[in-house]
């Protein structure tokens, strides 16, 4: 892919490095590529001045949601060098969503490259604080204006930077969970497995009620019974019971997290027994109340891991832990991290460093 | 509400009304109102020239899907007035999707004299010739720039007018629908009652789907047991099963039409036994199969009639009616027609006529 570079004629400020926020600070550059039928698909990509698009009010994408996103970040290890972690993952998750979504996608080739070269023009953004992270928002999106319902003929891929800090500003610290048995996430034959606006915008509903109740985060059922245990707002969930961990297969309705995909590589490399399979909600409250559940933890890219300190479900409160830190989940959060910040071996062939 | 009006300095050229399409053509002007968080919600309604929007590439919108929208008409009547057709309720169908997605929402009226003023400005723009119209898309999106997910602080409600001849080019004929078993486009708990973007994104596949097997349109089952009749993809469904016509309750799942519940009143007025019940997929294609089902139509803005022709589920096709429009659904299609074009009296008071 041929990518041409026009550099912003001024620089933004640099902001501070320990109130970065998520998603406060855009850095100077944007990729861009278009895709349109009547010219035989992809052209134009391009790297350019961070700048407002121009959208015709009849654009499908405001009225349609045809639009799929990605996230993962870029890091800056201790040699200073900077570095990706599974990249070729979310291209592969990209695709999938948009085969679903009835859109073009670029090759894995390519999406790897847009995203290599797009941070390595931003590099100097790369924050070196501890915990701090360049996040990287590739998405697409119908840009063709129209009102009939089609897929789109024309789409435009974009990245967009965003420098990090820790998602939680408080850190890493133990959250509580409201299991939700009204509203729905995902169904299968529906869109759960991929990352489409439509399943983000229909989840807000539900976290609202989560925290007008005192809660963080929403764990949800899957859509058909309402029985078994999916995931979480943005997060897989994992569950230590006696000495298994146990978590949502990824069979339509789950979205398939890198972190995921990740912690459970290294969990089976330690030895540990690991259940993909569909957990009874009322199995795992159950095991709850026992004691047998003595660890449980959320996954994904942002916050990398998230402690669950509580669960809540229908009028029933279990404390998980006292409300601590497990060993296990810090030990998974410790060598992620290590892997991903390259303080550790990268071991699973995990990292790609930029040149 | 007061709205400021700043006129286009050229107008555009009209198109041929024998060629209009649906959705090709866009008028001079549009209506535009914000509402920000921080400044007290809704603030600065404007009729401004038609034109692009500036969108920061990090806009909710364009990631998270949090969009709703409406469609509705204006028709000239015989007198050569602008009358619109029950115009609150799709005021009070954005409510009720606007509530569902987290999003603020229009009063009953501000809505209502929106589309009005707008409709007065760009009265040129409405074609006379038989069966066309002005549509009218009402529509609202998160415009806040930021990539955590949560409802937006701050939003934009547009319309924008496109003068459309018949939906279906060569005129009111049956269309072969396709019952998908595989697909789900809503479930109870789920936001199959709204008419946000997602909806619309999801359902792209299985229309895709259908058209590679030769089919018009989907028809889709409840998404827990795919055994109920539900919708078709921008239309409510009616069936007439000996001298009863049966369609889906709106009861989560399924959109509530305005012409839907323009044609149960009619029907029930005219005397007509009207079932709204939970329709068996098995119960349908056995009707199909014996000839108890005399007739099939969907019902919807665009199209306000489709007559079906043909049925296909599983493995099976059932033709309705030697494929031929049946005469409860060409009387419908008459009457309701004839009311919204104003060549029938407004027995239900259902027309807004504007000065
Ligand atoms: C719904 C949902 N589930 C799970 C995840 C975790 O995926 P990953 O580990 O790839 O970030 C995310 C975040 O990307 C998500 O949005
Ligand atoms: C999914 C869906 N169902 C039904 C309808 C019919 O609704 P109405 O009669 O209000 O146009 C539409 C179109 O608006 C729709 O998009």
């Amino acid at each position: 892919m041929e990518i041409r570079i026009e550099r912003a004629k001024t620089l933004k400020p640099k902001p501070d490095q320990n109130h970065l926020g998520f998603g406060k600070y855009y850095t100077d550059h944007m990729f861009e590529i278009d895709w349109d039928k009547d010219q035989g698909g992809w052209h134009d990509a391009r790297i350019i001045p961070y700048a407002p698009l121009q959208i015709d009010p009849a654009t499908m994408v405001l009225h349609y949601a045809q639009e799929t996103f990605e996230g993962l970040k870029a890091y800056r290890n201790p040699q200073g060098e900077v570095q990706l972690f599974r990249p070729e993952m979310n291209a592969r998750r990209m695709q999938n969503s948009n085969k679903r979504l009835c859109m073009p996608y670029l090759s894995e080739e390519d999406f790897v490259e847009a995203v290599s070269k797009l941070v390595e023009v931003e590099q100097d953004w790369i924050p070196t604080a501890p915990e701090t992270s360049l996040y990287i928002r590739p998405f697409m999106f119908a840009s063709e204006p129209g009102v009939g319902v089609h897929p789109a003929v024309s789409y435009k891929f974009i990245i967009i930077l965003t420098p990090v800090g820790n998602y939680y500003p408080e850190g890493v610290a133990p959250v509580k969970i409201w299991i939700e048995d009204e509203y729905v996430r995902a169904v299968k034959g529906g869109t759960g497995f991929t990352k489409c606006g439509g399943n983000y915008a229909g989840s807000l509903k539900a976290q609202e009620k989560a925290e007008e109740h005192g809660y963080t985060q929403v764990l949800w059922l899957d859509g058909n019974e309402k029985k078994y245990v999916e995931e979480v707002g943005s997060m897989n969930i994992m569950f230590l019971i006696n000495d298994t961990v146990v978590t949502a297969p990824t069979e339509g309705t789950v979205l398939p997290g890198v972190t995921r995909d990740s912690m459970l590589t290294i969990l089976r490399d330690w030895g540990y027994n690991v259940e993909e399979r569909k957990l009874p909600v009322t199995e795992l409250m159950e095991a709850a109340r026992t004691g047998a559940l003595k660890e449980a933890w959320g996954t994904g890219t942002a916050a990398v891991i998230s402690p669950v300190g509580e669960l809540y479900f229908k009028g029933e409160e279990c404390v998980i832990n006292d409300f601590k830190t497990g060993p296990l989940t810090q030990k998974l959060y410790d060598t992620l991290t290590g892997i991903q910040w390259g303080r550790l071996p990268d071991k699973f062939g995990w990292i790609k460093v930029l040149k």
